[in-house]
């Protein structure tokens, strides 16, 4: 069962007893750490790092919320839970945990509330434009399919990417208010420790952690349970290679050092399940800014296989998940402006039929494709991938270009979904679906929101949100 | 850590003691018990049915086998275990495991002598046409894609699949001659006995087994090892729902009664690792009688996504899990023949146009699609999809039609490729990647062969192989 349990069941010559322990200070192991405290447990937080932070501080810091939070409310944009639901339902993935996503939208409005006395500042100002990171510091974005089909057929859009009021790059902000917070709490956080171990009685039941600090171990029980709060595993190669090969693929990887599924592999040591381990979120920000849009982006067979305005998470997934990461965004004269994430012309042409020679495409392929694709956009339509008419331009000025999509040549950032299978209060779980006794766990080293298909924001939301509820449920509240 | 597994620290009365024990008769079990006899092992079979056979006895009895076998020689095809190495490293799917690989192609030639001494017949004459299941009671066959592209650029094609000497299904005679030979042999069989429980000692160490039989219980202990051939999971919809939802979607699920991932689950509740939970087979026989494979298969974009003339495994992987399980065989009267396993045509019309229309697909599509088709079928080329030039004839010959092959009108038959993590010897892993002492597997409770792409006949094939080696390893013969 692993090195990495240890039996507990003799008397253990424990270094230090808490009521909860916490693995892990990213943005769930905050959320547990301030939520058990605040419930009246003593709390520590062991962080491997220097500091707490993890691959939240270095995220574009971009929180799916909505349901009708403050925010949305200033910047005049109506949702509600029912909407946020509808959409997180049919863009997640295929078979979704309904009940998380139910309770997520039930207790968005009042998260967000928390994330605001919790010292996080959102300005009050809505940014129309890219993705995830605005360039400014407005609070609101879309930060997912929501308008694009078939989505915005099945919900309501919303924008819900609630950003932390910075230039640029939210996550650094928000960890640092997250941690702040923790450490005005009466929370403890013990830096540059390790979790290298769980202490587990023949009942299942786990009662502890040894953890190294500079060489030395300590051996730390928790009455109320342990947080598993350690991210995902796409440092982990051998991970990677077992469960989600094609992430080898990507260029970049959207991690901090942590996260190399110790924290996974931990809980499964402990009899834990695991979950759609084979789910990625895969980034291709290739319509930045967004008029390129009104590109076509087409497979090594010249086909298009996807409405080019739908959020970028969507088509690094189709690019890299079912065009085998071989793509071009296909541009013309008209539309050209310089990408903000691409280097990399493929090639050029004063004719459809020259860029596809350009590009080594089939013969005729691009051409059939561009073709078609004018002659309905010439009346606003898109009836064969459903592009929103906001975007479409009949693509004939020469010349005509072309940005490598391909893995090996633009931006593909990709980290894990998957993860221990979690019930809503943050309880690890067996095969049998029981939970395991004092064996918490949230954030990217759970499954959580998205299982497949993903929206910004999604990591940091469910990774607090449900790291509060394993907080407060390690802490023995009941509800 | 589940009900499934025992404590095995204290005294047990056990009601028998053998070397090795073997969960359930299919291929694999078979195997396993044949090896681990004739090595000398006091060898016991539980098979939970009232007889063995289990999935193996109702398949097409085609076995994945080349490098060179007798019964290839005799029909005249060269081959050589680099070949058929090259082909199922470049075919099982993404990361497979090359080491079960190597050794497969090293040992198969071997293996078909064995299974003939087993007293399996294989006629020596060879069929040309339908994949699986040949009409005839020949012995080989072409049972996976070696013949189309990308692979017949990768290996040198040969057929490879031996089939049972039987007309129309071997399954049941390859299963006849192998619970015979287990009969034969000093291994003994337990039939109506169902496997409860594991008993594990606080080292890991796998002892035995509880066993239901007729209500009444009994443990075994098994000195040598417990080896689980239990089969998939395709029939546990909760297993489905977590790792291969759109497996829910198929009509037909390949499995005798007993795939319900009890073995897979017994083995995690061990402490052993599953892996490639997600992958499953998906034929979609829509190209058979062969002639068919001059049709081409269009997705609800009305675009090509695959060389028609592939294995009938890929064409479903390829529709159903990258393009949502809605496709069209699109014929004309030229070449228009009545399906094998087809009954639905969604649609007919005069024209390109009118058959478009017909099948409710985007204005325009199909016809750019067989346009660009016809104008390279012309040259007797396919430069999008590469389809061989034996299936390439100009789609012009009026009226047009199209079989439907969306998951609700078409034959899908699935079955599930992941499990339990294995070595080469058969030996359950646990997540570290230590074996779990005692603790074998094989057949479809394991991950073998194929991780994604399939060739008919690898599951008989890996089972029967891997359960040789699990027999020999759990019988203490150590190479």
């Amino acid at each position: 069962m692993g090195d990495s349990i240890r039996d507990a069941n003799g008397s253990i010559d424990w270094d230090e007893e808490v009521d909860v322990l916490v693995v892990g200070l990213g943005v769930a192991g905050a959320a547990a750490a301030l939520e058990a405290s605040s419930s009246g447990a003593d709390t520590l937080v062991l962080e491997r790092a220097g500091a707490g932070g993890g691959t939240s501080a270095m995220s574009g810091g971009v929180i799916y919320l909505g349901g009708g939070t403050g925010l949305q409310k200033s910047c005049g944009f109506e949702d509600s839970p029912e909407e946020m639901f509808k959409y997180l339902m049919a863009s997640t993935g295929l078979a979704p945990d309904e009940s998380k996503i139910r309770l997520y939208c039930e207790g968005s409005v009042a998260h967000y509330d928390w994330l605001c006395a919790c010292g996080v500042p959102f300005k009050q100002t809505y940014y129309h434009g890219t993705s995830g990171e605005p360039p400014t510091d407005d609070g609101l974005v879309w930060s997912g399919a929501e308008n694009a089909q078939p989505f915005r057929d099945l919900a309501r859009p919303a924008p819900r990417g609630h950003v932390p009021q910075i230039e640029h790059q939210g996550g650094p902000l928000l960890m640092e208010r997250l941690c702040a917070a923790v450490n005005e709490s009466p929370a403890r956080v013990a830096a540059n420790h390790r979790c290298t171990a769980l202490y587990q009685r023949s009942d299942g039941h786990v009662e502890g952690v040894a953890a190294r600090c500079f060489g030395e171990e300590r051996r730390i029980r928790a009455r109320g349970g342990v947080i598993l709060t350690t991210g995902g595993f796409v440092l982990n190669d051998d991970m990677l290679l077992k469960h989600a090969p094609l992430a080898l693929r990507c260029g970049m990887r959207v991690a901090a050092t942590g996260d190399d599924g110790s924290g996974i592999r931990l809980g499964i040591g402990a009899g834990g399940a695991t979950i759609h381990m084979d789910a990625v979120s895969i980034s291709l920000p290739i319509t930045q800014p967004w008029g390129l849009k009104r590109g076509i982006l087409v497979n090594s067979e010249g086909q298009r296989f996807i409405n080019e305005d739908t959020y970028y998470g969507r088509l690094g997934e189709a690019a890299l998940l079912h065009n085998d990461g071989r793509a071009f965004l296909v541009v013309d004269d008209g539309i050209f402006e310089k990408p903000e994430y691409m280097e990399t012309v493929a090639g050029v042409g004063e004719s459809p039929k020259e860029l596809e020679a350009a590009l080594g495409l089939p013969a005729g392929s691009l051409q059939a494709t561009l073709a078609l694709y004018n002659q309905h956009a010439e009346n606003a339509s898109d009836p064969v991938f459903h592009k929103s008419a906001d975007y479409l331009e009949k693509l004939d000025r020469p010349p005509y270009g072309a940005f490598d999509c391909t893995t090996d040549k633009a931006l593909y950032a990709v980290f894990t979904l998957g993860g221990l299978h979690t019930d809503t209060e943050g309880r690890v779980l067996d095969p049998e679906g029981d939970p395991i006794p004092g064996l918490f766990a949230a954030g990217r080293s759970t499954s959580g929101l998205a299982v497949g298909g993903y929206s910004s924001g999604l990591s940091l939301g469910d990774g607090s949100f449900f790291g509060r509820r394993a907080g407060r449920t390690a802490a023995g509240v009941r509800e």
